[in-house]
């Protein structure tokens, strides 16, 4: 089967049922043409997967397909964005049908739960790497940057950080946990994790700042602080919080409550969103995470300086090990 | 150097000097913000090159960052759009600090020259791969598509077709010509095409429908034929004498008449327009190629029926190997 037959039968047939209105020309000419709403600001993101990189080889296909579009998602919901569309180009090393039809209905599937149709993409015979670009739209000025953190302003997290890495460790066999349930939650938080869409899209004109968690919240708060010009202080307890059912495991009692922060500090993979907004928003930001049915906790609060601190149930500081997972380190 | 170093060094700190007006936010967030024109489409195409298919180990690192992104404004040309920005993701198999700085600039350069800034991109360790995702807008409804081919319109091609192709065949050290000049020609019309954003840009309410030729001349105007439901009669003469530098080297005396055609036919790489037009717009574009200083030559017309015929000088079909170029043939 040749190239564009390949692409037909699993991606563009597919995607062209999945079309929104504000896609005016879809996969099959040289450019897709998309209608934002009028004055709308476009917002634009890419992130590659690389096999042996970003995933193990042999990881099931299906999930796959949601992380690499998922990632990038991730992304628009940090801007508080409403996706417009994506474009994928895939490099393969063959065409292996089955493959194909599991990756492309797991990322199809996440596409249309998220309003977020594939518009075009490319393919090339290469070894295994998946490349998405999403575009996303949010009226003028309103995008959620990393810039606007301000000192006193609260510091949230929604859903349960760590558990990415906890599935990591799984994946490893570094961890061995006798809970089968917990055992799959923790693998489908580190292969299948939910772009924050909604939370996102509430947080307009209520986040000061935000980001989304892909490297591990150490570092990716860094980029908040440095971008506004502060420091921060973290609950360390409060961030421990947020994952109950890890931390409930009887296989990981040995681990002192200081490793277990440093752990879900360093731990990348969670793509939940990290914030900040005006202490008056803490009964809007409860509130709005029961109706989104996502927790939003707070961890800590934005200081003045450029210092990050994390602190433990009694106050004392944390010595945090590395920092976020660098490609080229 | 970490990565992020390595990014900020080669690629932000340049492109934050190339940001235009409609950059929002570039470089540095979640998602890069662009503002497109009042009322404007977006559009949008990608495109990934990878080592040991599209190029070779060894490609000059400063025309593989020009090609890289002149494929995909090439797309956009082919639509009539206007540049907005573009998005990078690379991987590599390590952070190779002379070719970086070679290959961005090269990049850049282009960026540069086309009013395309870069607004973010990602990296990653793996095998040489590229992938470049254009945007650009144009007024609604105004995108030249494949699909309005009109039997009785012109076919016309951009440039000297056929050129690219050669260029690969003295890389591959199939062909040997003594003329230096041409044979450096021919090598940068491969590794360095120009996009035709210009052309493109004037063939808005002119070209009926329209397609860059990257796969060869015989596999993509299929793609108008096939979403115009029409044919297409080529005159091989007139395609040949696109290219008159390269059919006036003594070397290729021995290649027949037919011979060129199929091999100026099945050429990729080219990266001219390919367009149709009514006839009443032919002393136009005659003006307009004059104007733009590239060349606009009719090459055939729109016929009925689904056939596409190339005829040599004395109106005789040309048997026409192999078509396009398939990745996974």
């Amino acid at each position: 089967m040749g190239e564009f037959e390949l692409i037909a039968r699993h991606f563009a047939e597919p995607a062209r049922a999945l079309a929104t209105p504000a896609v005016a020309v879809g996969i099959g000419d040289d450019c897709a043409v998309l209608q934002p709403a009028p004055g709308a600001q476009l917002l634009v993101s890419c992130d590659v997967l690389v096999e042996g990189r970003h995933f193990v080889p042999g990881t099931d296909a299906y999930r796959l397909g949601h992380k690499c579009l998922a990632v990038s998602l991730s992304d628009l919901a940090a801007c508080g964005a409403a996706p417009l569309g994506f474009v994928l180009s895939l490099t393969l090393p063959h065409a292996d049908e089955a493959w194909l039809a599991a990756f492309s209905k797991g990322m199809l599937a996440l596409a249309r739960a998220s309003d977020c149709p594939l518009v075009g993409g490319d393919t090339a015979k290469g070894p295994l790497a998946i490349n998405v670009t999403v575009f996303g739209q949010i009226p003028q000025g309103q995008a959620l940057l990393r810039s606007g953190a301000r000192v006193g302003h609260d510091v949230f997290v929604t859903g349960a950080i760590g558990e990415a890495r906890a599935g990591l460790q799984l994946l490893q066999q570094r961890w061995s946990l006798a809970n089968e349930a917990l055992c799959a939650h923790l693998l489908r938080r580190l292969e299948a994790p939910t772009p924050r869409l909604a939370v996102g899209h509430h947080l307009r004109g209520v986040a000061s700042s935000a980001i989304d968690l892909s490297d591990g919240l150490c570092g990716d708060i860094g980029h908040i602080l440095k971008a506004s010009g502060v420091g921060a202080r973290i609950d360390g307890a409060a961030l421990l919080q947020t994952a109950p059912r890890l931390w409930m495991a009887s296989e990981l009692d040995a681990m002192s409550e200081a490793e277990r922060i440093a752990f879900a500090m360093a731990g990348g993979d969670d793509y939940e969103l990290l914030f900040t907004a005006h202490p008056g928003f803490r009964s809007y930001l409860t509130e709005l995470g029961q109706e989104l049915g996502v927790a939003i906790t707070r961890i800590g609060e934005v200081t003045e300086g450029d210092a990050l601190i994390v602190q433990d149930a009694r106050g004392e500081p944390v010595p945090l090990s590395a920092a976020s997972f660098d490609h080229f380190a």
